[in-house]
């Protein structure tokens, strides 16, 4: 970075706004994701809508990348700076700018905690149901670059299903506005949509309108224990087959159970081969019905033991419980690596099985837990980055999983995003044809490549494996 | 059409496949839309998606416009073939290919009736929520391409929330395949929801999965019946603000009610300034006490009557009264001008309002009918196109209403699509820059414009109105 381009940033943002100490810059190297880190040239924090749109005109004039940063938790690189260039933060960009109660929706800045959206709005009885693990530090910002999903996908969706109108720096530094308070609105291309999830790299999204919905009346918790893997997955497509749909049917093997057990120390049962964490909303005595109809499926299908929670403070602890997986796996070993291959509902058993296969073939110790109800996955593998023949086996063992995954109907991520991690694999989910449409999408919008570069398209994809069982 | 496209059509097609006789292409020549008529040069019915990428193939070496159409019940000329070409009937991929019980998914060809996947899934207790007035002629193709409302969208959404996957031609002949049976898949661009509602300008869809969810319990229908249009305005946003989300909230001004009951004749009141047709749905206690909530609410609000439908009998003869609005109004006068400016649902009032002012200021007729709760109003213009001085008056109090619904937070279209009927507004919403985007993005699909030219863009943009009370 040349001094004049720091100082026409400066001029921008002003000087606290521009960090290119190595110290600040080295903050901002990484993200969650193990095994990426490169130093940008500066980390700058915006105030304004004004600003951003300056920033990336400047950029787009000297060929700079840009990377739009929340809070840095996603898991697919998705925010390391792999070529350089200028970090955007959003913290200056943190308000919520309008509860409006009338239409249910609510206004807020890219930069705004997710968690603190929450509870604005249940403190007025209302519901913004999108509740990825890490929400409590995750901004909203990111959310809707990741189209973020969370344990309540099932019954209620993911982010895209929330975001109803968008304010956009495009990267030709264009201000747009995409959608409204609307329940209906098919002007023109649904670029609301497009924006969400494209993580970065066709704009810069500097204002969201947010869906709301009524805050269900009552939600209840129970957990059911099983001596078998699939019998727990059959309970799972029972019980949609009854035509009941969770809020939440969260799923943890043994292993990711003692690791959670062990963290969070609430008396999880541990000499069970898996779990389910069920939770229903809505008014109590369609939860209470629901409740007892799915205890009576999980017992039909050989659960051990089904447990409701007895109180709040019960059900809060599993749940908190259960969101703290990662964090509990991570104590294991140095480095881990958390994917989330995703299948059709109806295929989960065949997916956990496969991963306990692929992990014995590699010799690797592979955990799983997650969103049981979506056949969203979390197969999570604790091991050392500085292990490289483990590292080998691992990467090994994960491109059985995605090929699996594809095979079985599934996609290669759920939740979680392409990134720089898995552009690799994007071409096995997409086609050539496919990736091709996307890229001239991407070079439509961003034809210098300076938004979030290398993020979504690999330079090469990775050959297909092929699955040997 | 020269005799060796013509001939390489039929290679592709077979003879019986490929219409060019005038009497043919005339069928072809108009969609639902009043004043727009283009013959085109041939009509053609592929028998798969292969004979469909070959069509496409063919017209793009020969530069030929290609016009996807389901059942032509579109109100926007989205499906008028106004620069000629080729028109492609779906009429032979209208099969439903799988009910997936298992994943709550159905997967449709494109020409399938929207009427019948819904009877076909209800036979089996599951429900596909979105229901347009044209249900039971319209195609899901169609309703795909033109991302299709309906009147349950306040509660369950639009086409959009229930297209999982799609298998779609590229303009350059490529099939690729979109998402999948998956509540959750963030691998790259979401090109499932922008291929809803691109209105067959960047990619033929060929094959879709559909979400659907289990079949509510029970319904309710009720009138409320008002003396004051702001009076029932008011009622639907207090229900909402009473944290109740009905399934259905429609209305219609005194206008419509009269056309209706003299269409219908099922004993509507036609001596109130405006009613309500509410629904509910789901477990029988809970319809029971938000039909008794919204009751009291609607009460509150000065309605004069609020009767519940006695039984399904006349709960069907409502809503099915409801859905003939259109046909109803069309009986009044030569032509109709049918529009769906759609605005904020805290913004009713002041749009019905200001409709009535502008009809009155241009000596126009204008009854109002719409989906009240999702902003999303019908107001509708019976005329005759053979008169040019009322035509001019129409058109002039139609830009009106566009540009109020943009100054109340709305928009042009909520449900029936830009088309080329409404292109030239749609820089009103989007602004030159948005424009912009959504050409470059047609262009990164499309280069050579053969994919339903003329559509969403229009070659000039309409000046502004200043809107004059």
């Amino acid at each position: 970075m040349n001094s004049s381009f720091k100082e026409a940033l400066i001029t921008i943002v002003g000087k606290e706004n521009v960090d290119d100490s190595t110290a600040g810059r080295l903050v901002y190297s990484y993200d969650a994701t193990p095994g990426f880190q490169s130093m940008p040239d500066a980390v700058v924090s915006p105030r304004n809508t004004k600003e951003v749109a300056e920033i990336v005109i400047l950029c787009n004039k000297h060929q700079i990348p840009l990377v739009p940063r929340g809070s840095g938790t996603n898991l697919c690189a998705g925010t390391c700076p792999t070529q350089g260039g200028i970090v955007l933060l959003f913290h200056h960009m943190n308000r919520i700018l309008e509860l409006d109660k009338e239409n249910l929706t609510v206004t807020v800045q890219p930069g705004v905690i997710t968690l603190d959206v929450m509870k604005t709005v249940e403190a007025h009885g209302l519901f913004y149901p999108p509740d990825p693990s890490s929400m409590t530090i995750s901004t909203i910002g990111g959310n809707i670059n990741e189209n973020s999903g969370g344990l309540r996908g099932l019954k209620y969706g993911v982010t895209r299903d929330y975001v109803l109108a968008l304010e956009v720096v495009l990267p030709n530094g264009d201000i747009i506005r995409t959608g409204g308070k609307l329940a209906k609105d098919v002007a023109g291309y649904d670029l609301t949509r497009l924006f969400v999830g494209s993580e970065g790299t066709i704009g810069i999204i500097t204002e969201a309108t947010l869906k709301l919905i009524p805050k269900p009346e009552t939600k209840k918790t129970m957990l059911a224990l099983y001596q078998d893997m699939e019998a727990a997955a059959r309970s799972v497509s029972a019980i949609i087959a009854n035509k009941i749909i969770p809020a939440t049917v969260e799923f943890l093997d043994q292993p990711t159970l003692q690791a959670v057990e062990d963290f969070a120390k609430i008396g999880l049962p541990t000499n069970v081969k898996a779990i389910l964490l069920i939770e229903q909303d809505g008014p109590a005595a369609i939860v209470e019905r629901d409740m007892n109809s799915i205890a009576t499926i999980c017992r039909e299908e050989q659960a051990e033991a089904v447990d409701i929670a007895k109180n709040e403070q019960e059900a809060h602890a599993l749940t908190t419980a259960r969101r703290s997986a990662l964090s509990a796996l991570a104590r294991l070993k140095p480095t881990t690596i958390l994917e989330d291959a995703t299948v059709p509902r109806s295929e989960i058993a065949a997916m956990v099985k496969a991963i306990n296969e692929i992990a014995k073939k590699h010799q690797i110790t592979i955990c799983t837990f997650g969103h049981a109800g979506d056949g969203n996955l979390h197969p999570t593998c604790p091991t050392d980055a500085r292990d490289e023949d483990e590292m080998k086996r691992v990467e090994a063992a994960f491109s059985e999983i995605f090929a699996k995954a594809i095979e079985l109907g599934g996609t290669i991520t759920g939740e979680h995003g392409v990134g720089e991690m898995k552009a690799p694999y994007l071409e096995w989910k997409l086609g050539k044809e496919g990736i091709a449409a996307m890229k001239a999408l991407k070079q439509s919008f961003d034809p210098n490549n300076i938004m979030n570069p290398g993020k979504i398209f690999a330079k090469d994809s990775r050959k297909r494996v092929v699955v040997t069982r």
